[in-house]
């Protein structure tokens, strides 16, 4: 069976509550949806925030809709080195005692003491797909890449929900160390 | 038998001739040794020079000594999409046809036309060690690095010297990838 999925890099991004919005952009302030991304309903918004590290700043990061139950911030551990902060590798959702950050937006700025994570690396599969592959949720996979940086990444875990589309989503560090430019397709390997 | 190799993350860095020495410090000036690296006879210096790119700038980059024939300038993807250039992947050395930068020292500038690469992930090897693994100058093997990024490298080149001290070398975006933090090691399989 060929495990063929697309991979897709997701850059350095916010998630924020609808309180942090209006107070990062005024009140009565939403997300403006500047385009759609590949999981059904999410989108990038044109709005943008700078994130204020005891280090460093990283200026106009973009933030993703809609508004959730809770702000949570996904960058590299090579932005997490220029901050000066120490995030975990975590899935997405469990920011648990994970780090902090300040944020700075145009109207106001939040403190948050937990919500900076380095996204684990995974795979969105819908039901069908996972049928057909022989993989169950939260299961742990192989991810293959050809080309001049090739490599097999491990600890892949794989979400499942009828809500996605087959990808698998890499932060900047790992779609560089993988080579990963343009559209780029990897193979799934169970272990 | 068990190939294990410590691995050493290359932060972005830069080789000087003696000519671009003295025209970014001033004649007469020479690279101060910091400190001494693992391979016997490189230092990092205490002189620093700024990356100018179209797009960005990165400061206080780091120079590696003692001079060399050719200027060459080693940063990760993450480093090149800041600056807005499009380097190679490339064995140290090779660089003919490789991206160009500004260099900006305290005492003056220098443009170059090729020189700025990625290091192609690479381990050094004793003639002694590689007699032992049964592996060539040149040959390209597969390095397995455990933990919570658990991943196995493809496309790693081998070069023996005796000169060297055993290491495999990878730039950050290759060692965030593979979740290296502190002193790590690996395990080297031959494809």
């Amino acid at each position: 069976m060929n495990m063929k999925i697309i991979v897709e890099t997701s850059a350095r991004h916010i998630h924020l509550t609808a309180e942090h919005i209006e107070v990062l952009f005024g009140k009565g302030s939403a997300l403006t949806v500047r385009n759609e991304l590949s999981q059904p309903g999410q989108f990038a918004s044109l709005e943008r925030v700078d994130l204020v590290g005891p280090k460093g700043t990283i200026k106009n990061v973009l933030i993703l809709g809609p508004a959730r139950k809770s702000t949570q911030v996904e960058i590299s551990l090579t932005d997490a080195r220029k901050l000066g902060i120490k995030p975990p590798v975590r899935e997405s959702g469990d920011i648990k005692g994970s780090a902090g950050i300040k944020l700075a937006g145009p109207a106001g700025e939040v403190i948050i003491d937990e919500g900076v994570i380095v996204a684990k690396r995974h795979a969105h599969l819908t039901p069908e797909v996972a049928k057909e592959w022989n993989i169950a949720n939260n299961e742990i996979v192989l991810l293959k890449i050809d080309g001049e940086r090739a490599l097999i990444f491990d600890e892949v875990v794989v979400r499942v929900s009828d809500k996605f589309a087959p990808a698998v989503h890499l932060d900047t560090d790992e779609a560089n160390a993988a080579g990963c430019i343009g559209e780029v397709y990897g193979t799934i390997i169970k272990k």
